[in-house]
């Protein structure tokens, strides 16, 4: 269960939570561009762009839950449970397993255009990571600065479908999201006018009212509501620091409070992390479910040339600046 | 537009939100035992408790918002429009200005019992601040480890409610919240069971179905449900610093991005500020709406003996700890 | 749990549902001038006003669900758990008991300004009918071509509540139901204007959705926003049949199909007859939940100045017309 | 907008809804067996089933909206708009216009087993009946007291749904309303238990709360739910004149008072009439708008072996029986 949006008002952040009932431990990673990647039936590129995102590094591979590249290309992952349909190799087509899609895509595409003409020809596989990691169903959420899309692996083959609203959460598939927002259509930041009956006289306290409607619960299908709602109404920042809260705010809007929602064997979920990067500049700002304060790694204050994975730790504490 | 909560799991935290579209301006505050405090119809004490928390300073005089005594009792004002009825002073009763009343009962009261005791003879007068600040209408969510009362000056004369729910946000009044609960009970953190059509069957991806219905806007009534909901099922943490981020967490369920709620006269509403009162250790925490990150004041790590106030200003600029 | 609804549009009519998991057994009884009326605590006139309605006959005296009287004064006694307070007889008021009520107003006053001011000084009591009959909760809509009053007994007396909608059900009180009516205000007949991201297009097939929120329930505060929105939105007919026909629709709406609500012990509660008064005409239609076909009785083709009950038996099979 | 519902509890029973803000004016029609049948590409058996049901006659043609044949099998068309594809003929399929497709089926399936194989090789053309009536858009229900299908013809071709639910509105396409049912699972007749805040006391007047957040307006998606929801917890009748009483009034619950919902210009939209079929003994029942007592036709009470088409008016005035 997880929340990602791509945000290009006046800057593009993009960025995600995980909302899990475990964890695998995840890090911020830096992968260079001489990094050796593999992909089980694709040729990898000797020399490919640098990424930087969220990952759990297993056996020295990066599985990446979400990452921008180097010309700003960011992508995220999103659980698809009940709907994602991954097949066997294709003769003819680039065969690429669930988790390699975004290192696959990210290390050569330099914008959303690339990587729309890329996946067109795309197989995703059912190839397990290995015995113990079973292969997780997924969709996407890839954008730039320029647009955004969901790309949704179904019974019909690889779907990319233009995403106007920058939302993705899990299942059902985009189109049933999309569809939904109509039965959330009246919801507005200002009061409601009366329409119940307007013969008489209806008096409130009006504040938030306009609102009356909007899910609240932890679903996904609540979630992408929600994130469209708060998304499309918060005030837009000219600063970049206020910008950047903003996109936190909003993302508050969709977590998940540790136990607000149980797993079904009934343990609670969390919002692991949140990230949100901006792509143009390729920061990576990030909080975890127990420290709230943002850290952050900017893609150019590191070497990209370099051959090795740089993994930064994430704290789990929770700090207080005492005055 | 607020959201108070007292929450006594394993420790008593004790906070609000403040949702408004301007500022007159607030910082932490400490009140010394020896601070001259002057009421307009009341002796002040010379000698009193000392006082810790979030307040608009005016002419010297801290207009508390929400605040602890040193012997961890606190209150938290909120707005409570078109309800709140103030009086002339009453001769025979304790009458005690609006702006007044935390002050009042903080400077003196060593617990909850005390505070009922004190609000027995209390008369909520209409006298303002000053001709440039009338007074708000209010009311008061009063808590220590041992329970928490809502205080509301109706047409009725000043009610004193219990608080099983330890949550109060604006109009209406506190009776309505608690009947409007019954329209929400089924809601749950596990997936529903099928009523609805016991004889098929209904499949779908059910983590978080199971409160569908919470509602999601950022009215008085929506929050005080969303609250008691995040409340009742978050986990207590037994870590001190993990719990006082689950308080936060909650509080982040009910903040208001800015924008997502208009005034009357279209202002885009924010949550100005978050509290988190450990009371028995009398540590003020807060976060700003353009900070994240949790700052603190500790009471008893300054002089409460003095004669002048301590004011802390606030950080409004979001900072990024870089790796 | 029971909705009564008073519509001035064009003609008045006044009715109700009766929702109950039980029957007493009910007819159509019309009272005549002189049939000797008798209260506990108050004299009855030896002349009266003739009535016409639904009551259950006990012992020779009519119980009252629902009436109109010869002037064209209606009441309806509904449901009123939780909240009704009774007293005992005060000196110096009118002291009625609950069953009588309705009796005891329309038998003496020609108009709502004669009801009014007659139930200033009443004082419901707790009197029970028999041992085997204990005083049921109940609170009133009475009205006339002119307006219409909610009368409730609670613990600060009797209230006398101008309705502007028409509209009574039951628990809780009426000043609850209209301050719901504020969080449904948006309900329309016509589609909704895109408020949640006017920035995207959201299209679908629009008939209907304008009300998305109206509550479908059975409960009694989503029977009233219901019955509100059907009354205020349904179109008036000119016809006197068709408007007939009308207040029948907007019952449906509200009626409850047996078994969609189950009573405390688990019976399945039905609406076992639906009343529409003529008031002007004095004629009584109704439908019973086994008989959709109108009934109807008119008070002006019977002698009025009997002193003896006349008792209209109700159809309880369905009759079908086959062609 | 139109409700179609098939129930087999105790008895078969089919019918539906016409909802609409104009009307081609409709009867019942009975076409007996030796009526001749004229299909655009297809060829009409020379003998066939007969078939009762509501129709618009037009040059002498019947128009059915939904019927009954001989044998048992009933099926309704229901608009579709937004999701219909219709295609042109197609060389080596059964190529059956929308208009034609109840005649086609019913005049020569005896079950649904027939239908279901049938239609596994039809094409849904878009011929229009006549430049004045453009082919409107259409899903159909289908069912004999064995079970029930939805048919809707899509990009995808003619899909066949078994509907274990046995209910139909309107678009959205029939898997998008049974994918909203998982969001109403909660719905109950009894009340709920208290999972929101299990530690404190939540008391209510309780009936109906446990359907809370069923949908009460017209929209095609809310109908789905209410009618499902109603029809699975009303209870069922032995006796065969309170079965169909039952599912009148299943029926009430999701029809459409005049002016309620208004069309795209404006105009408002009313339940034409409503449809009951015991399909087992052949007996149409009906109400129109302006006529809620039932009138009836038995196929079996006619002769089926003409060839002419018998069209019975019907009444639009509420007719009142005064006792």
């Amino acid at each position: 269960m997880c929340t990602a949006i791509s945000d290009t008002q006046n800057m593009h952040l993009f960025g995600r939570t995980l909302d899990l009932e475990y964890s695998y431990g995840e890090s911020t990673v830096l992968t260079p561009r001489a990094f050796e990647l593999r992909f089980s039936e694709l040729c990898a590129p000797r020399e490919h762009l640098a990424l930087l995102g969220t990952a759990h590094v297993c056996d020295g591979v990066p599985l990446y839950y979400d990452a921008v590249n180097e010309s700003g290309l960011a992508a995220a992952a999103l659980n698809f449970p009940l709907e994602a349909v991954y097949n066997p190799p294709r003769v003819g087509a680039h065969n690429v397993a669930s988790f390699e899609l975004i290192p696959w895509i990210l290390s050569q595409c330099e914008d959303l255009r690339d990587a729309v003409r890329l996946l067109q020809n795309a197989n995703v596989t059912d190839k397990s990571f290995s015995p113990a990691m079973p292969a997780t169903p997924l969709h996407w959420l890839i954008a730039d600065k320029s647009g955004c899309i969901a790309v949704e692996p179904t019974e019909r083959g690889l779907e990319v479908h233009n995403d106007p609203f920058g939302v993705l959460t899990n299942s059902p598939r985009f189109s049933r999201h999309v569809s939904n927002l109509a039965r959330y259509a009246h919801c507005s930041p200002s009061a409601p006018k009366n329409n119940i009956c307007p013969q008489a006289d209806i008096s409130c306290f009006p504040r938030g009212t306009g609102a009356v409607g909007l899910p609240g619960d932890l679903s996904s299908e609540s979630r992408f509501i929600r994130a469209v709602f708060c998304k499309s109404h918060t005030v837009n920042e000219s600063d970049v620091a206020a910008q950047i809260s903003r996109f936190f705010h909003v993302m508050d809007a969709v977590a998940q409070p540790r136990g607000c929602a149980l797993s079904e064997r009934g343990e609670p979920i969390e919002t692991a992390y949140t990230s949100c990067i901006d792509t143009c500049a390729q920061v990576y700002y990030y909080t975890t479910y127990s420290c709230r304060a943002i850290h952050a790694v900017s893609m150019r204050a590191h070497d990209l040339d370099g051959r090795e994975l740089t993994v930064f730790d994430r704290s789990h504490k929770e700090s207080f600046s005492f005055l």
